[in-house]
């Protein structure tokens, strides 16, 4: 598997493997078709994945992370070997693109692709983070690795949960769940998104509204019967400036769509928050991926 | 608490404090008198410390790691939440100290005091790893913050394996349970504990039994009636040339020490090891640290 040559996605490279909860947690580069450089991801695969195809649940993480950053601090891993969920981390950005200003800013280019496809120059060369993700990795995660394409999930945090919201409203009949921590849930609003959005997508903000998890929702009629889940810590210093999860939980019930979005008094934006939480998540995954 | 100038032990700076399992997750500086210079260490408060004193377990890293290291990666907190156990992490090392050649190996000097006090020049200078942690780091534990003196356990990986066995031996009042990851269990026997030792102790290799885990517990009649609990992984990249776990395994078996050294096949030296068994680590001293 780390070398197969004969793949049409290309081969793996196998950066790293590691023996976790009875299962393995694996590093893989490949030579990314649509972002057009190599891209790094990892993988949790439960040890049940050596019967058959398991679920997967895709875990993006926030700005300035890397495919490693879940899966060293969030502790999912016992709860999806519990599971038999598969993880997938992608990379938040292409890296290395040489476009100009890529590395002037942590919350912008590198470490900030946010999951969405570009459409203005230069960055649109390379930053297709939504054609990776719900095109080519999941293509990956569901041949390559023994994940199953009739069962997959997304969820994430901060950035991440922005993009674990658009993605599966954008692409409903890949996510079958979606949960989220910390949501920068209404992008439009607020300056991580603006300035994201304004460079990636253009100044407009009409042309945003696609990739806004709380305007995409406004416009929808409970895309997920089965609910979304929305973990936020009161004590998060971005809270007010930057995540807005009252717009989500308006656009939610204004689409009849079931939110459970639990405010946590005393936890901040880390990843103390969301190791606390995490098995909530996985149980909530993998309860509306079974069979 | 985070500035509290009376207090004799000197006051502690709070540097970093994040919601975690209900308890708190900390980070502090304070002047360290054993050290001579500033030193950082962590704590996890679980909730039941609100009210009364509860039972601490040290965690000690391994070479190269900080104070923040074990904190992020092994998930203990969840089960220390659950039992009640206050978890303590101090630096692997003195930081700063000036002295020639202190970053000049990854393995010796920064990041990998051994946790010994050294008595060679230079390194005697600030090298009090020991003291620092059974006197000045103790105190704090278990006045300023609400560690139980009485309760008081000892783990490590590692480097910090090593440390947590013979600290323990060392001080059998202090510690009342202890269990160690991957321990350099044997370090006069391996280029890792001879390079350390050779600096800090001097280069007869008689002088280092008093710090070398199997040596102590050979000359030793079961000091931990109620067991000690190692875990190694069998794909673990240091095991053959570093660790020794064979020469603890003999020695306990000369002192009669019950020892549970449980052979992991897949799992190599890293936190995804770490993480797969810390569940049982923190029930065995829960269970060693109640009343």
């Amino acid at each position: 598997m780390p070398q197969d040559s004969a793949d049409p996605l290309g081969p793996l490279e196998l950066l790293g493997e590691h023996g976790c909860f009875a299962g393995r947690q694996r590093f893989y580069r490949h030579a990314s078709a649509a972002i057009g450089l190599p891209m790094r991801f990892s993988v949790f695969i439960p040890a049940q994945a050596e019967a058959c195809r398991v679920p997967v649940l895709f875990c993006l993480a926030g700005l300035t992370c890397t495919e490693e950053t879940f899966m060293v601090k969030a502790n999912a891993q016992r709860y999806a070997a519990e599971h038999g969920l598969m993880l997938v981390a992608p990379d938040t950005s292409p890296r290395g693109t040489g476009i100009e200003g890529e590395d002037d800013s942590w919350d912008f280019g590198t470490g900030a692709g946010f999951y969405l496809d570009a459409v203005r120059e230069p960055w649109s060369r390379a930053y297709r983070m939504e054609t990776y993700i719900c095109d080519e990795l999941l293509r990956i995660a569901t041949t390559t690795l023994p994940g199953d394409a009739s069962r997959v999930g997304i969820c994430g945090h901060s950035m991440g949960g922005h993009g674990a919201l658009v993605l599966a409203q954008r692409h409903p009949g890949l996510f079958r769940s979606v949960s989220a921590f910390a949501p920068i849930a209404a992008p439009s609003l607020c300056p991580w998104g603006r300035k994201a959005f304004g460079a990636y997508l253009g100044p407009d903000a009409q042309d945003w509204a696609d990739h806004d998890a709380s305007r995409l929702m406004e416009r929808s009629q409970r895309p997920f019967p089965d609910g979304i889940l929305v973990d936020q810590g009161l004590d998060d210093g971005f809270l007010a400036e930057q995540l807005y999860p009252e717009a989500f939980e308006a656009a939610c019930a204004r689409a009849g769509q079931p939110l459970t979005l639990r405010r946590h008094p005393g936890y901040d934006h880390g990843y103390y928050f969301i190791t606390t939480f995490i098995r909530d998540h996985i149980v909530f995954h993998a309860e509306r991926l079974r069979a």
